[in-house]
């Protein structure tokens, strides 16, 4: 733990499960923890760990210079935050907010922010919440970068890996959209595997091994391929689009054929045919991140 | 290499990528290899390594005890496979089909063979062309347990994991029909958020190192949740459906922002919404397998 914190304060608004871990890790670190959540009663555990109870958010925020906010997503961030007597009582005081929300939301934010003399930096955590305060956690920001300094001692409490962005407010939201679409089309292609499997007579548990090998092959054809996206190349000399097109119409012939919707299948299907008809089938799978991003304006 | 292996014959159907690979990998191994494909010219570089190259399907069966087929799909290898000269030689003799296709598919050459005198065990390959031959790969199998003892050696030659999942024959077609359900649907979002990242400003390269980290979340993931589905408990304690569904829109708002098809995501959160409405908020994402299943006969 850095000699900095030790005496810092630290207020947490929200206490789903994201934020008891955030506000546990903070008092784990030996931090002045004030935390507050909408519904009462969420802060049972933190106290006898040591954590002050707020009756209200003005209060909350009044405890200490640094407020961390991780609730569902900015909408609830907004109904917390932009409050009169909550504006006030944060005036030259710094929240960081690490709900999940869209670069627009984090850009509003900051404005709202600027406005009412409250110093911003958005934020977004990659890892769930058994990583918080151990070395896998993962945390990325965006916004000025002088504050993020400034604030880092007690950030980094929450262990893992904190990496400033860019000062583009907007930034950490861009990453974690991308990363949340990759984690939860990942997450919808798994459930939907062990479905299948089921209607297979395959339970999960036998599944799982070879599940987690898919998961171990994962990482390295991302970065191969991202390296590839970047120079504008596809080449599909170890794996043509139109062998993983066939693949993937087998998966929804046999999902279909149990009555389980393959919904998700078809679109990624949907997809590769698609660069196929573009006259890509003998590129590789990714491919599909040009032609998707040929649409995009 | 096994030293039943060294002075065995062997015959691959099939040079794409990955037939090409497995050729390979039986030349390194010692054994005589014979090769056939459909587009003459893909054998170039085998022959210079050993490799026999035949001048029909009939004279490459006639070469060895046992052939292995790795072509696109079971409709080319019905082609290759179900014509009179190519059975007869076939008698006898053993053919792992290694390409992909359904566990139907599979049954339905099984009895093909049985009906001919052929001997036939069905398998997939889980891993990319580049782990042939390295530790990293992983082979399935179902069929006849005794047969494939008997060719084991062979393709232990191959490198990596073998393994003997069933004597059902439509086993390893229903595994690798899983498997690559979560595959294709990690590899769609991968190349979403690619084309999403950029639309922001965020190169692939960029996203990478946190992709991968994403990557390196889900095997763990994989192994819980298995487990809660196969118990029936899908507790949402550390991160319930709602959140999820949260962060899924905001995938799907920022992609069409930029004007960018999200139709895979949509259907997740579509999957994720319906398993809301049907009151499992506050359950963990894995409900949806659960839920999926509910649906199938
Ligand atoms: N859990 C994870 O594994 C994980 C991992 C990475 C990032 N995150 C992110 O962390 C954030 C928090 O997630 P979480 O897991 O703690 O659960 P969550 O369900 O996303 O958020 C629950 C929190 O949001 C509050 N909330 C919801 N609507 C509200 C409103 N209108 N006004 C005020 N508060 C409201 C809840 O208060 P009540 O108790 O009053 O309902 C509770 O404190 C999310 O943005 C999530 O994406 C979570
Ligand atoms: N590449 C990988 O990373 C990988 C990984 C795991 C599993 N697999 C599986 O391995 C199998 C082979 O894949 P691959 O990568 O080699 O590429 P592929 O494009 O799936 O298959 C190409 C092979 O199929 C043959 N073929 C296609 N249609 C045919 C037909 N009607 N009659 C006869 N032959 C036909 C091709 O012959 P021509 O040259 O004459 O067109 C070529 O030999 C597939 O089932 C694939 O799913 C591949």
């Amino acid at each position: 733990m850095s000699t900095h914190s030790e005496h810092s304060a630290v207020t947490v608004l929200g206490l789903g499960p994201m934020g008891r871990a955030l506000a546990g890790a903070f008092l784990d670190a030996g931090l002045r923890t004030t935390v507050w959540n909408r519904t009462p009663g969420r802060d049972g555990e933190l106290i006898e760990r040591g954590a002050v109870s707020a009756r209200s958010v003005e209060e909350a925020v009044a405890a200490g210079e640094l407020t961390v906010v991780c609730v569902v997503n900015y909408d609830a961030s907004d109904a917390i935050l932009r409050r009169d007597g909550v504006t006030d009582a944060l005036r030259g005081r710094t929240v960081v907010n690490l709900s999940a929300d869209t670069p627009d939301r984090a850009r509003d934010t900051s404005d709202w922010a600027a406005g009412h003399g409250i110093r911003y930096l958005d934020g977004a955590i990659m890892t769930p919440i058994n990583t918080i305060g151990a070395p896998s956690a993962v945390f990325i920001y965006s916004g000025p970068a002088e504050l993020y300094e400034e604030h880092r001692p007690v950030l980094d409490t929450l262990g893992g890996t904190h990496t400033h962005l860019s000062e583009q407010i907007g930034r950490a939201a861009a990453y974690d959209i991308a990363l949340l679409d990759i984690f939860w089309t990942a997450m919808a292609g798994y459930a939907h595997a062990l479905a299948v499997a089921r209607a297979e007579g395959i339970s999960a548990r036998e599944l799982a091994p070879f599940a987690q090998g898919i998961g171990a092959i994962l990482p390295p054809l991302f970065q191969e391929t991202a390296e590839e996206v970047d120079r504008g190349t596809f080449s599909g000399e170890d794996n043509p689009l139109t062998s993983g097109a066939s693949t993937m119409s087998h998966v929804v012939h046999t999902s279909e054929s149990h009555g389980i919707d393959a919904g998700v299948m078809r679109a990624a299907e949907g997809m590769a045919r698609r660069a196929i008809g573009l006259g890509h089938g003998t590129d590789g799978f990714i491919r599909v991140a040009e032609m998707l991003g040929r649409s995009g304006k």
